[in-house]
């Protein structure tokens, strides 16, 4: 792929899509445009991007096939960053893909590493997607980027962190051990942007991450560099179950609640992550991905430490917040 | 996997079971024995190999996983080549593995490359078990073999080949032109004995074959090494497409006949091999398989026109007969 790509990112105005849009758009190597549906053409945030001369094709999910494929006609590179409630939309773009000849597929995974299916209910609703993909016989790239620093830290007793967190906890589960792959949202899209420009990376799966720590290392990671002693609360392995258990029965009785979702996704990733262990190198390995790391050994992604560093500076932004990115106020 | 590997095979009486079996034990490298479920302890064809001194393993499927675990303990592969109407039911297989610390498993796969859903129900049954395994991260490998030559010869006018086909039939779906993946059904089980000896396919799925034909090639082969002109038959791309669905809307409604699963999945061989054109080394390979000949270059499988030679001159075997195994008469 040496000739100039061009990339349709669809999410762009999210977490994860901004941190993709930014890297493309730094990177200079890319023709990046934007898509978004038509309840979103007017936001505030889609007028923005397009006012930095990014192109932006609408169209609806739902939309006649034939108009999902013009909308994706002479794009290299597609790029969904959905978001989570809609994944299953997705299959209409894997048709039109196909059909339209895109080059690469790169479908909305961005999380952390964990079993096809029966773990965790969002990737079982990627798993749907992935194995479209693989019936139209579409190139195709998974990026997995396992959690985010953002997510990953304690609350500290003075409360001086409390500013950059989405929901403040001091919470241990299970024995605290399990190794847990981090990368900074910030990185997800430098590290798109190479995986994208990179042959090797086609048909395949591959993860990012920064560091591999366990709850306890981060604990004792923040204690150290805060001078402030945690007051760490457990969550056991079995409570975890009970969490899960709890809300899939909650939302098999009420499946149309979107807070249901919420509520078994945001419960989801602790058991895996903590109590099977899922989100770690050994077992992407076993599932066959690749690691970002070992293919680029130049990118040096920010660590934990780093990140830290920041927020105890008072550097941070809280995810989901509305707030432009940290680090890139002067772009916007 | 230096040291000797105690197998325990499921299926020995089967087609692809027999042919593994021998393999094995021709090998000389295993401690090989096999397991049977209780209805089929006193078969005869089961008593012949218990009498040739391999150790016999009687289980339930549905037995308590204590029981079955303990039926799997001490052993290092286990290989599945159970019955097309039972694969679901290797799901208890797969947990007492995990839990007995079988080093590899095999599931039945055997079949020809497909996607994972949604195109042959014989492959998203097996999916279901591929997902287990990687829930429960047990080692694995995924082993398909394309077609037998066995079933990928047309029949001739003169009807001296009738002898050893299951279901005579001359006809060429589509165009004829999509490359199909063959193995002799007799090297399933010398792949098979290579591959479980081997680290590099620990966690991989692999695809055997002797030769990738068209039904055009096959055909053209045939009637030059017979002399003979054969008349073809078409089926077109629409006509497969229509007796596909026209047997999963049987199945739809009358689930538990088996003829009704039988009838689809003999169905769905034609749409993937031929009008998809799934069975093939591109496919594969976009699908992550590793390929067998790539792997052991010193191993000469059986060629399409050395097999066809041997059914010309009589010597062939019609599979699913009873009969033993060609060329493995002296063994029995």
């Amino acid at each position: 792929m040496a000739e100039r790509q061009r990339v349709l990112l669809l999410g762009a105005t999210g977490e994860t899509g901004g941190s993709i849009l930014e890297a493309l758009l730094e990177a200079g190597q890319f023709d990046v445009e934007i898509m978004v549906r038509p309840r979103s053409a007017e936001k505030p945030a889609v007028k923005q991007i397009a006012n930095r001369g990014i192109k932006v094709r609408v169209s609806d999910l739902a939309a006649p096939e034939a108009q999902l494929v013009a909308t994706l006609s002479g794009i290299d590179t597609f790029i969904s960053a959905i978001g989570a409630d809609d994944l299953i939309q997705q299959k209409s773009l894997v048709r039109a893909a196909k059909a339209a000849g895109v080059k690469r597929f790169v479908p909305c995974a961005f999380i952390t590493v964990a079993p096809p299916t029966g773990v965790m209910l969002l990737r079982d609703e990627k798993e749907v997607i992935y194995n479209e993909i693989k019936r139209l016989v579409l190139p195709y790239t998974v990026i997995d980027v396992g959690f985010w620093h953002q997510f990953s830290y304690p609350r500290l007793p003075s409360g001086r962190v409390d500013y950059a967190m989405m929901m403040p906890n001091s919470t241990i589960h299970g024995d605290g051990s399990a190794p847990n792959l981090l990368t900074d949202l910030r990185d997800v899209g430098p590290f798109v942007a190479r995986i994208i420009a990179d042959d090797r990376t086609l048909n395949k799966y591959i993860y990012t991450w920064s560091d591999v720590l366990s709850e306890n290392e981060i604990f004792n990671i923040v204690e150290e560099m805060s001078g402030e002693k945690i007051e760490r609360e457990y969550e056991s392995a079995q409570e975890v179950e009970q969490k899960v258990a709890a809300a899939a029965s909650n939302l098999a009785q009420n499946p149309d609640i979107p807070m249901g979702r919420l509520q078994r996704y945001v419960t989801d990733y602790p058991y895996s992550k903590y109590v099977r262990g899922d989100n770690q190198p050994s077992y992407a390995k076993y599932l066959g991905y690749l690691d970002a790391r070992e293919l680029y050994p130049g990118f040096k992604p920010i660590s934990f430490r780093d990140f830290f560093a920041e927020v105890l500076a008072g550097k941070g932004r809280k995810p989901y917040s509305g707030a432009p990115p940290a680090g890139k106020v002067a772009d916007l």
